[in-house]
């Protein structure tokens, strides 16, 4: 890494690899906020600190606000601190305790996570430039990795497009949804069962959970049989567009190789059912191991971090130049005439900077 | 429009425009889906309709799942039919009746409005390459709006970075609640108090509506204090993010020219408070005319847009090239082997490009 302000190691940040490499958990909190807020150098920063280094067992949950994901993942972070584990816990849910959308009494529950010095929590804000969010949260649970945490926790709420980004960041996607939820979570559902490595009902004391266990399984099962009939069960990956993930499919007759997806119960709140939970998140990884399907989702990971750093640092490269900047605002008084277009404004922008 | 693939007007384009223009249902259709789809020269079919067109007035609607949204969309679309209005319908909420996650119910309840030729609906898919789906969405209720709908209606889910985008596509945002609703609303409302410019507690008619409403009063009231107290009312806007928006405040004592944030009933389901709603909404576009702050709003759409599609093409441009996929391949074959990390790879690929 040599030239250009985000490619070069600032002699800060040059002090802070070495302080990061020697397990300074302030190093790891300097590291996020110097990716976090693009500070120069940051890219050189992960560079430094990266390589060679991807060895977590990530797991994203995700699903609607009120499924428990929070205190979920608390309490998986708390059995996994019990096996020794330094467990790390990104939440970008706007509506979850960790990320500060919190009642009092969530707030309390989380407390003595985020006093225990073996767990590193971080909420990252669901603001910032399109496209800019899921990198950087990317990049955030990558230091987190390579600060040596062996277990990371990335909790997004499941609507919309975070619940794609998680496959990006995850290696098991634990969908998480809880009884009497109503229809918004039925519909919710098929998108939820395109991501899904793990379903689980959640507070699973409450009435209907058995049958919401049978409908998902069913769910599966009528998905499992369409996807026999027509399309292979792991279908193509867009590289391209970081929305596809290689499906581990559910498919009965597939082979052995493939994984079925599990539909369990847990009370985060009393602790049922999470030590089976736990042994299927392991199971999960190691059949990724295994199958070969681990190092093809690190190889789609890679690809899609190359893609949208490139795409970062060329708008960068446009827009640091005042020559673009003086473009735009040209353009954007022809637009105001009507004499142009956001289209062949940026025609303009990018011959500029094509020719220049 | 001449030289790229994308810039250039296809025959095939060229006779769209004539249709579109024209005032051809289909040729609106087909648009969207060459738009939809990046069809080559889709930009030229843009930058051919839109010039000198904007003039719908354009209302997002957000809140939780469950709220009432689709509902209260479709109430409203009915009543500016009545009025002789021309209507556009856009729905990238998963679980919207009008994006497909739907019950029977909820589509039956939406026959009416789409069998209706002053009607045009469309739903988008929230999956997608990050970045482009805004994108995207929002060049299409740029076609719509240019092919003269006079009211547009977009619908999104509340929830995480969705709600930042909708500052970018609507004029006026309605955030749409409902009693009830518990903790996890509680813990978004202070997200949505960011971008809205009209509160609705939508299904009144059950327990606990006037609460609500009270509860959001005195939430904006304590943040237009805090407001007076620290920030200026209008704080700065960023323009390269696409985050922010203007506030239009809420503040007391900030001048007669600010608009006071007014929070609402309705029962979408039996029309009670759609008349009001919908003279809140035409007040609030006159207020953005009057105060100028429409010029500046539609400024920094432009700035926005422009900003997006100068990143999409260039991303177009760097892997059309096969030299940036086979310094793709090799790098991540190196990732692979702990010798390069996606920094160095993107590094390779821009520098590549530049000196190409």
């Amino acid at each position: 890494m040599s030239e250009g302000s985000d490619q070069a190691l600032t002699p800060e940040l040059t002090a802070l690899v070495e302080r990061f490499r020697s397990g300074q958990r302030a190093a790891l909190a300097r590291g996020i906020s110097v990716v976090e807020n693009e500070r120069p150098g940051f890219q050189a920063f992960l560079h430094e600190v990266l390589a060679g280094h991807t060895r977590a067992r990530r797991v994203g949950l995700t699903g609607p606000p009120g499924a428990g994901k929070s205190s979920l993942v608390a309490a998986l972070a708390t059995l996994c601190r019990a096996k020794g584990e330094r467990v790390g816990v990104v939440a970008v849910d706007p509506t979850s305790p960790f990320s500060g959308g919190a009642l009092l009494g969530d707030r309390i529950r989380m407390n003595d996570l985020a006093t225990d010095p073996g767990v590193f929590i971080r909420s990252m804000a669901t603001r910032g430039s399109l496209g800019g969010l899921a990198t950087t949260t990317n990049e955030v649970i990558d230091l987190m990795d390579a600060f040596g945490l062996a277990r990371l926790f990335v909790e997004t709420v499941g609507v919309g497009q975070t619940e794609l980004e998680i496959t990006g960041a995850a290696d098991t996607v634990v969908v998480v949804l809880m009884p009497e939820s109503g229809d918004s979570i039925q519909a919710m559902k098929a998108g939820l069962m395109e991501i899904a490595d793990v379903f689980v009902v959640n507070k699973a004391d409450r009435p209907g959970a058995d049958r919401m266990v049978r409908e998902i399984e069913t769910a599966l099962h009528l998905r499992a049989g369409r996807a026999m009939g027509s399309v292979p069960a792991h279908h193509g990956v867009d590289l391209s567009g970081g929305a596809a993930k290689a499906s581990s499919g559910s498919d009965p007759g597939a082979g052995d190789a493939d994984w079925k997806i599990p539909v369990l119960t847990s009370v985060a709140l009393t602790g049922e059912g999470l030590d089976t939970l736990l042994e299927t998140l392991d199971r999960h990884r190691d059949f990724l191991d295994q199958s070969g399907e681990m190092v093809e989702r690190m190889r789609e990971r890679a690809a899609r971090r190359v893609r949208a750093v490139v795409r970062r640092e060329l708008g960068k490269l446009v827009w640091a130049r005042p020559e673009a900047e003086v473009l735009l605002a040209k353009g954007l008084d022809r637009i105001e005439r009507g004499e142009a277009t956001p289209y062949s404004v940026s025609r303009d922008v990018i011959e500029e900077f094509n020719g220049s």
